[in-house]
C-alpha cells in the first residue's frame, strides 16, 4: 500500500509515522503539510533524525489520488470537511482523525464545534470507525471517521452493557481523565509545564465536543439512551486515558455475569482485554499500544456498576485505531503493524 | 501552648511539624515515636537539618499529660484506639489523624477496617473535626477525630446541597483522585516511581475505608441519605485531591442559585473558597495550603449537578485541618499559623 | 515597611507576593504591572482567590517614591535598566531581580544579553545581592542586583574554596540542572508538557547569561580565576536547582578539612547548611525554602573535588533571597518572613 | 532462533520480552525465574495480559542447553558469575546483562562490587558487548558481557575522541543523569514516588560500579587514559540517560572537525546519530529505542569540549543493545527487531 499523512507534524501524525514506517504492508509513506511543506521532517523532529528524512509535500488532491491508496487526515477541525470530498474515491481511501466527520447530524456538529459542518453527502459516506463494533461497514467504507480518544475508551467500556439494555439510561456518568498530550502539540497556559505538573485539572465541564459523539453511538446501540454526563480531566502525565463509568442496572446481575458478557462480546477482538473479577487496569498497562483494557464490578451496596476502561489516547484513541481501520479496509490482518507490546515501565 | 506529635516521622507528622514550628501560639513542640525514639529528627529527614534538631522521645502518657496541652496522633490504624484514652483529659487535648475514632458505630469500624474498634466510651467523647461544620462541638471537645483526606474534600463539596435536601439521595457519585502521597511514606509497588509515573490508577474500588466516614456525615446532615458510590484514583503527582461529585437535583435550581447557597454557607469560613460561575478549581490552586476550593455547575441536558472540590491531601486533608481544629479548641484565631498562600507554580 | 512589586504576575512576582504577604514587617504591598494594570490580581491567579484581591496598578515612579519604602523589580531584561534610576533614592530602595544590573561591565552585558546596558552610574550604585557574602554592602545599598538562580547555587558552593585559593582556576566545571519553572511562565515548545515531561534537556550550551555573572564574582574573590565551564539542563520538575561542581585542588586537602572550612564560612549564615561527610543534598531538601544545602567530597582517585549545591530556583534563586536582602537593607532580622521549613514530600 | 530469558520479571527482562516477541528471527521465547517459577507471566504483569501467557520455568542448565540457541541473563549481581559457565557452550550463547562479567580484572570486580568475582576462565571467554566498537569479537563470542547503561552512553560519547588521543586524559569529567527505572523494579525509599517526584538527586558519588567499567574500556582505546570523574544523578522521569561529558583537548580542533570525526566513526553504525553543529539531543529523542544520539561543541573561552550523549537506559543501556549483540552473534541484520522509532511525545 502507498500511504499518505496530512498534518504529519502533530502528535497524531507522529504516531502514524511511527506505526506506518514499521507496517508490513505499507510500501511507501508520503507526508503532507500546509505550513511546513518543503521542510525536511527530521529537521522538525530530531527523534526522527536519519530515519524520516523525506520532505513534507504540499497538499495536492489530484496527485494524491494518483499516487496513494490511503490517506490519513490528522488535521485541525474544519480542514477535512473540505479536503475529504476532494480526496476520497478513485481508489483512494480516507481516514479522518479529526472530528469533522463523526457526527451524522450537521446541526449537532455546528452546535458543539461552533463552525460549519461537512456536507451531508460526505457525512453519509463516512463510517464511524470504532474498529471493534463497525467492522462490516468499515471494510466497505472509503471514508472513515476515526473516533475521538475519549469516545473510544467510553464506548468500548459501555458497548456490551448498552447493547444488552442492562443500564438505566439516565444513570450513566462517565468521569474521564486524560494525559496532557490529548491537548495537542501547541503550547498554551494549561499545558505549560509549570502549570500542568503536580496539578490535576478539570476542563470543558459539560461542553466537550466528544459528548455528542458518545451519545450518538450509544443511541445507535440502544434507542432508549439519551444524554450522558461526561467530564474530562487533565492528568500530569503525557499519555493515557481512563474512563471511570458509573451506571445503575435495569435488572439484577452479578459481576461474574457482566464480565462473562464482556468476554463474549470481545472474544474475537484481540485489542480489547477484559480483566478478571477483582482486577482493574491502569493506563500504563496499555502505554504505546493499541489495547483497550477493561475491568468492572457491581457494588451491592448501591446497585451501581463501575466500569474502568483505559487506552493510550494517541494510539487506540487516535493513530493505532486508524491503522487498525486501514487494516480492516484493505482486508489484511487486523493486527498487522500493531503487535507491539505496551511499554512498561 | 505546648504541643506534641506522636508518629512524627510520617507524611502527616512532617506537615504538622512544619505548621506548628511556625505557629504563633505554640511555644514548644515535642516529637514522639515508637520505632525511632532516641534518634535526632534532622538525621532522619535532611530537609529539617539544623532546624528540627531535637530527639524523638518515647511515648509516655503520664509525662505527656503533665507536659503537653495538645497532642496530635499521626499514627497507623489501631494505635490511637488504645492510646487516646490514656492521654485525653487532665488538661491534655487529643487530635487523632488516624481513622480510629471517626466512625461512631464500632461494628462499622470493624467491618471496614478489619480490626477491633475503639471502646464506645472513647468514641462517644470523640468529635468529628470537619472544621467548617462542627465548630461548636470542636470547641468543647477534648478528643477530635480529624477527618480523612477524601471525606474532607467530598463533604465540603456536598455539605450545603445535602443539608438543604436538594439532592436525590441515591444519585450521588463521588469520583475522587489523589496524589500519591496519600499512600504514605512506606515504599510499595503501587507507589514505586517506575510504576506510578506516567500512570493513572484506580484502587480499592468500592472498598475504601473513607466510604462509611462520608456516609455517616451525610446522614448526620440529612437522614434520608444512604449509600454513595465513591471511587479513588492515584494521580502521578505528590499532593492534591480532586473530588468530582455528581448528583441529580430533587427540585429545579439554577447554577447561580446553587453557587449563592454555597457562598452563604461558607461566607464565615475563610478556608473554603467558592468559584464564580463557569470557573473550576484545580489542585494546584490549593497546594500546600489549608484551602478547599469549590466550583459547580448544573448540566441542563442531564439535570445533573457537577461539583468540583479540591484540597491538599496532606494539609486540609490532614495536618492543617488538625491545626485549624486546635485553633478552635483553644479559642484562638481560626487562621493562626495557617495563612500561608498556596504554592504556585 | 511599604513594599511594591513591579512585574507581579511572573513566577518571581508570585513568590514575592507569597513571602511579603506573610512578612512581619511589611505593612502594605502594592502590585504593579504594565500589561495587566487595572485587573484584579485574584482574577489572574485563582490560587490567590479571596486573598490578594487588590488591583494591579500602573507604574508611576513619582507616586511610588512617595508611597513605598522598597520596590522589587521582577521584570524581563531591559526594563529595570530604565526604571531603576527613576525609582531609587528619596527613601525608596530597589531590589532588581532581572539580570540588568548584575554585570558591572556594560560591554559584557551587551555581549551576553544582546542589548544595551544600564548606565554606568546605575551600575555603580547597584550592589550584587549574594546575601551571605556581601552583607556589609547590601546593608548600605539603595539598589540591589539580586543574583540569578544558577549563580546563587554555584557561588555559594564555590565561595569558600575559591576565596581560600584552593582550586586550580582552569579546572572548574559547573554542571547545573534546573526545574522547568526557571524558564518562566510563558508557554513555549521547550516547556510544553508533552515535550518536557519524561525528558531531560540541555540548553544554551556555553551561552547562558549567567556565565559572566558567575565569573565576575569568582574573580572578585580571587583575581586568578578566569573562565569556567558552565552547563544548564532542564529537569522534568517544577522547582529546584542542583549545581554539581567539579574542580582540582591546588594543594592537598581532606574531605573533612574542606567541610570544616565550609562550616566555618557559613557558621553565621542560617540559610546555608553544610552536610556531614558522606551525605549530599537533593533539591527536595530545600523545596519552597530559602535554604542552600551543600555537600562535598574529594575523590582520592582523581584528586578532584565534587561539590553539590542545591536551592529552590524561585526562592533562594530569586524571591526569598530578595526578601533576605530587604531584611538586611532595613536592618531587621535576616530570617524575618523566611522561616518556613522546606516542603516535603 | 530459540531464545530464553533468565530474570524475566525485572525491568531489563520486560524489555527483552517486548523486543524478542516482535523479533523476526526469534521463533520461541522461554522465560525463567528462580522466585516466580510456575507462575503465569500475564498474572505478574497485567500489561502483558493475553499476550505473554506462558509460565515461568525453573532454571535448568542442561535442558536449557538442549532447548535454546541464546539465553539472556537479566539477573542481580552474583548470579551470572555462577550460571554462565553452566550454560555457555554446546551451541548455547549467553548474553549477560548483569555486571558480573564486564571487568576483566577479578580484583577490581571484588573491590567495586564487594563480592567474589567470576572465574578467570569465564572472564576470558566473555566479550564486552559495546556493539558499535567490538563487532568482530562479538560475532565470535559465545559469552557477551552486555555493557552497563551509564558506560554505554559515556563510551559512545567518548570513543572517537579518546581513540584519536585528542583528550588530555586527566581532564575527563562525566556528569551522568538517569531516569529512575535505572534503580530497578524493587521499591525503596529513594525511588518512592513521594521522594523521587519533583526531586533531583545525586547518589553513589565516586562509588558507582560503572566507574571501573568505563575506565577499562577507555584504557583499551588509549593506554594513557587513567581515572575519570564520573557522577550519577536520579532524574524524576522513568527512562533516559544523559551523559554530559567535559574534557580538554590535547591539540586545537574546531567543533566542525570533531563532529566530522564522530560522523566518520559512526557512519556505518545506524544506531548512533551525531547532531549537526549547534544542536544537542535530549533524552526523549531516543525514548524506547536503540539509538544513542550525540552532540558536541568546543567552548573557545575555556578550550573545553562538551559532549552530550543520550540513550534509553532500558534499551540501548540494556535490552536492545543485548538484542543488537544477539543479531551480531548470529550474523543476522544488525537492526533486526530494533527498527522501532523513538516514542514521542
Amino acid at each position: 500500500m502507498k500511504a499518505g499523512i496530512v498534518g504529519a507534524t502533530g502528535y497524531g501524525g507522529l504516531e502514524l509515522i511511527r506505526l506506518l514506517s514499521d507496517h508490513p504492508e505499507v510500501e511507501s509513506l508520503t507526508l503532507y503539510s500546509t505550513s511546513d511543506a518543503g521542510k525536511s521532517f527530521e529537521n522538525l523532529y530530531s527523534h526522527m533524525n536519519t530515519v524520516i528524512t523525506q520532505k513534507l509535500e504540499e497538499i495536492n488532491p489530484e496527485s494524491m489520488q494518483e499516487r496513494l491508496d490511503i490517506v490519513f487526515l490528522a488535521t485541525p477541525p474544519g480542514v477535512s470537511r473540505e479536503l475529504t470530498p476532494k480526496l476520497a474515491g478513485r481508489g483512494l481511501k480516507v481516514i479522518d482523525l479529526s472530528g469533522d466527520l463523526r457526527l451524522t447530524d450537521p446541526q449537532q456538529y455546528t452546535e458543539w464545534y461552533k463552525q460549519e459542518a461537512a456536507s451531508e453527502e460526505v457525512l453519509e459516506r463516512a463510517v464511524y470507525g470504532l474498529s471493534e463494533w463497525n467492522q462490516k461497514k468499515i471494510k466497505e467504507a472509503d471514508i472513515i471517521a476515526n473516533p475521538g480518544c475519549y469516545p473510544t475508551a467510553s464506548l468500548l467500556g459501555l458497548g456490551p452493557i448498552i447493547q444488552e439494555r442492562l443500564a438505566i439510561p439516565e444513570t450513566v456518568v462517565i468521569d474521564a481523565k486524560s494525559g496532557v498530550s490529548g491537548a495537542g502539540k501547541n503550547p498554551n497556559p494549561l499545558t505549560h509545564f509549570g502549570h500542568a505538573q503536580e496539578n490535576f485539572q478539570i476542563y470543558k465541564v459539560n461542553q466537550h465536543k466528544h459528548i455528542p459523539e458518545i451519545e450518538q453511538q450509544l443511541k445507535t446501540w440502544n434507542d432508549e439512551m439519551s444524554t450522558v454526563t461526561f467530564s474530562t480531566h487533565l492528568v500530569p502525565m503525557t499519555r493515557g486515558i481512563m474512563a471511570t463509568i458509573y451506571l445503575k442496572l435495569s435488572e439484577p446481575q452479578t459481576t461474574e455475569q457482566l464480565l462473562q458478557l464482556y468476554e463474549n462480546y470481545y472474544s474475537m477482538h484481540p485489542f480489547v482485554r477484559v480483566r478478571q473479577e477483582g482486577q482493574f487496569p491502569c493506563t500504563k498497562h496499555v502505554y504505546a499500544s493499541n489495547y483497550c483494557d477493561i475491568g468492572l464490578t457491581i457494588d451491592s451496596r448501591t446497585n451501581r456498576v463501575t466500569i474502568v476502561s483505559v487506552i493510550d489516547n494517541l494510539m487506540k484513541g487516535a493513530a493505532s485505531q486508524a491503522v487498525q481501520n486501514m487494516n480492516l479496509q484493505f482486508g489484511i490482518e487486523e493486527t498487522a503493524g500493531l503487535q507491539g507490546l505496551p511499554l512498561y515501565p
